[in-house]
């Protein structure tokens, strides 16, 4: 196989780590633990397990140059949900839909074609936006490791990889 | 350039806008903030940050197949720093070593080369691992933004691009 695309692979299996371990952490909130917000100026617990369960799916909305209202309408999709099971399953079947779309490109397409988020300037090429989606996954899958364990979840970073 | 290589240098540019931005949430650390733990079982943000300045190093010591005690040296060597402006630099030092071996290395030997950690069984290649010290960056950045946020210190999101 080409090298560009055995990396495409290693970055997918790398976001299935971060969607695996996510599910795992998502299925540890209690009913007791959704109205949790360290702060006045973060996101409650449910909030921010919402919005983890859409990165994927947001994330590619995005990089497929959809606008603000329908980008909205997908932030906004999970918003009554406090079912741990159904937000688990919204993560893998938002990252499966993510993978299908990068799966669907070509190396070309992959390494050059730049899309612009509605918000922004300056494109990124799909690639570019691949491994953001990665980071923006980890950086928010953190955030849930550590409100669990400031509820008092007992965590070992393990959990993190297996 | 060779596609692979490009996307090298694209995870290498995201593992610098994370270096970039963890510069500047440690600047932001007052004296006050350096013994805040969240709870029992958590790091204080000082170890919290001497961690997160180290990642690229220790990473880069154990895809070299350090042993445990020199890994154990490279972790413990800001034991005693409470100086955000050297914490920032430490990161980025730590950082430039990290960048001057992944482009020391022909792609061959990036795509291939498999090495162990001390603890583990199995090997990573070296995009593989460079893969790893991506997200493990963005893990611990995440946590930073979220304790100082706690501390009651004004951050937007914006700050974790710019």
């Amino acid at each position: 196989m080409n090298e560009a695309l055995q990396i495409r692979d290693h970055l997918l299996d790398e976001l299935e780590t971060g969607v695996r371990t996510g599910e795992a952490l998502i299925r540890l909130i209690r009913p007791e633990d959704w109205s949790y917000r360290p702060q006045d100026n973060m996101r409650s617990l449910s909030e921010l397990v919402r919005h983890l369960a859409l990165v994927p799916r947001s994330d590619l909305a995005i990089m497929r140059e959809a606008g603000a209202e329908e980008v909205g309408a997908v932030e906004e999709s999970l918003n009554d949900e406090f079912d741990p099971e159904l937000l688990a399953s919204a993560l893998r079947d938002s990252f499966e839909q993510y993978k299908a779309y990068l799966l669907s490109l070509d190396l070309h397409e992959w390494m050059t074609r730049s899309t612009k988020a509605f918000y922004a300037d300056q494109g990124h090429t799909q690639i570019q936006w691949q491994i953001e989606t990665l980071t923006h996954l980890f950086h928010h899958r953190s955030q849930l490791y550590n409100y669990l364990k400031q509820r008092g979840h007992e965590l070992h970073f393990s959990m993190l990889y297996m």
